[in-house]
């Protein structure tokens, strides 16, 4: 995959995040567990965004393969897999919520978009902890 | 771009902010102006992941596009601009911050690298503080 010849060009801090974590795809998927709570192959493919599913695959792949994510047989079905984060991935939640953050300000907000910052702003350390006990933030749309 | 007609297709705030900002070259253009003072194409140019200049010229049109950078013409030399970036993109900082700290857990660290760590945690608004004016946090590598 293209990231993962392009993050050896670089010895920045910057480049390496973004390079790792930072494709479009991938961080929707990573958006998707840390606030919905989505933990399976369909649920992903169900996003609003409507991702493919060959680039679904190739993101979970790269994700595992970077150690931001893992995967584990689904007990209730033995033939797919449930994915979660990992400390590595976890750790990217403070990301996510300056990304939150920044466009609360610039783009038109919905009550329950202004709800979510609202949280954001009061309650930071309480929605990391959430995230960490995967528990999640909003319900799906 | 391509950047420009997907954003419309979430309602998410967070695939707004990706959309707006995140391809990886955008938003290394973004790294070279807060963390290095950058403010001009050649210097873009000369960046170590070396941007392609078709590359460059596109992704600085859709920052300005975004309303995340301005150009004003150089003083120095009429035929040349000068980029910086607007409240909206000084507003991206402790995204870059965030990116900053995920990283320089995960990734070797130089002494250099470690030093600018070392900053962000002790003097994080000192940091963005210097961003806000224009001050080069790190010098070019």
């Amino acid at each position: 995959m293209q990231t993962q010849t392009k993050k050896h060009d670089s010895n920045c801090l910057v480049a390496y995040g973004i390079d790792t974590f930072g494709d479009r795809w991938s961080f929707l998927v990573l958006r998707d567990m840390m606030l919905y709570g989505k933990c399976r192959y369909g649920d992903f493919l169900a996003s609003e965004e409507q991702i493919a599913t060959n680039i679904l695959a190739a993101r979970l792949k790269h994700l595992e393969s970077e150690g931001i994510i893992s995967k584990a047989r689904d007990p209730e079905n033995r033939r797919s897999y449930i994915y979660s984060l990992t400390e590595k991935g976890l750790d990217l939640a403070p990301v996510l919520l300056e990304i939150i953050r920044w466009s609360s300000r610039y783009m038109k907000m919905t009550a329950r978009r202004r709800r979510l910052l609202e949280r954001i702003e009061a309650d930071r350390d309480g929605i990391l902890a959430d995230i960490r006990a995967r528990r999640a933030i909003l319900t799906a749309p």
